[in-house]
């Protein structure tokens, strides 16, 4: 390590719910995909300090410092890595645009009903509106993986044979809803995810998470 | 135009509420910004043919092909336009990460809760269950708007003095809730809004789409 390692923040705490889930896992998955080392800096969720919200002006996790790049949201820190690693998207422009359009699929297409169903679930089950609002947003997520799971086919990647960034953040997304039954009833995504998740370096990183919850809850 | 002019897909009819806020105008705003003719292959709303999912594996518009470069997602393909154009875009390393931070701010961290609520306001409003979600949505929106306007601060664009693609895919999510007072009571913002929509592009753009509302609802 030396001030040239790129330095990722995540946070020290979370309620148990959301471990494994923090988006700064994406970030982690990346870079352990790509081979390179990271450090990182650890803060307590809650308000964040100038000097943070200097770096991310929505005191969320992950920011990404790499020399003098200054990066803040998940999906763009996970794109300049892959710009920098044949692990994560290819170097030709066809398949670095194929690369690209999946990834801003994961983030904006399959990520809000997903982030929505999974928000009533962390916290919302026992609220009237919540389980007025499930069911429509069940038929809209199972739309989604069902036209995802078409693409897929019996590819082993979105790309093909070729694991990707976009990958990366689809499998994130889909991990959102791991405790639903949702994933399971695709069959062909459900292997997708499972082949993705025991990935070496999806398991390395998920641990260097869990293994940096090492402080207290915000006073 | 010829067979090297890239092609937009877009809708020939939306309801009168969605004129104006389909996924293509960002797509349209970022090649008049860029100066680059471009061609619509227009659709009716609803199922897709098979070869339109080829491209579109969601059946949502925009696709976009542009020679052999084969894209979908709004986000996918205004990046492949700003990388291709300075106006869009720094072309230093430091700027370029600035843009795409911005990019993905705009569409993973203010459109999912920004479309929350413009759903409920455009498709939900006498329901029970939308009634006892929006304050908390609202106060969520209102929270990602107060910490938008503090970074833009006096700034007439987020990436200070240069209008970017941060900004043009930002602007089109501020748009979602324009019926609301939401951005309004954000003076600032209210004020980079009004700017950013009154770029000759933006107009140009907007016009263009809503000249090509030319079909009939599908049947």
């Amino acid at each position: 390590m030396n001030a040239m390692t790129p330095i990722v923040s995540a946070f020290s705490w979370v309620p148990d719910f959301a471990r494994g889930q923090v988006r700064d896992l994406r970030v982690r998955w990346a870079l352990e995909e790509a081979g390179l080392p990271y450090q990182t800096d650890l803060l307590t969720p809650g308000p964040q300090s100038p000097d943070y919200l200097a770096h991310q002006p929505f005191g969320q996790v992950p920011a990404f410092q790499d020399g003098d790049i200054d990066l803040f949201e998940s999906g763009a820190i996970v794109l300049h890595i892959a710009e920098r690693s044949p692990a994560l998207m290819p170097s030709d422009a066809v398949g670095r645009s194929r690369t690209i359009s999946w990834m801003f699929a994961a983030l904006n297409t399959l990520e809000p009903p997903i982030q929505s169903l999974g928000e009533i679930d962390f916290f919302h089950a026992d609220q009237d509106w919540a389980k007025a609002r499930r069911p429509a947003l069940v038929a809209w997520v199972q739309k989604r993986l069902s036209e995802l799971a078409a693409r897929l086919g019996d590819n082993p990647y979105l790309d093909s044979d070729r694991f990707t960034a976009g990958d990366l953040l689809m499998v994130t997304v889909l991990r959102i809803i791991e405790r639903t039954d949702l994933v399971a009833a695709e069959p062909k995504l459900d292997a997708y995810l499972k082949r993705c998740v025991a990935r070496p370096a999806f398991q390395k990183a998920l641990a260097a998470q869990m293994a940096d919850f090492t402080g207290a809850p915000p006073s």
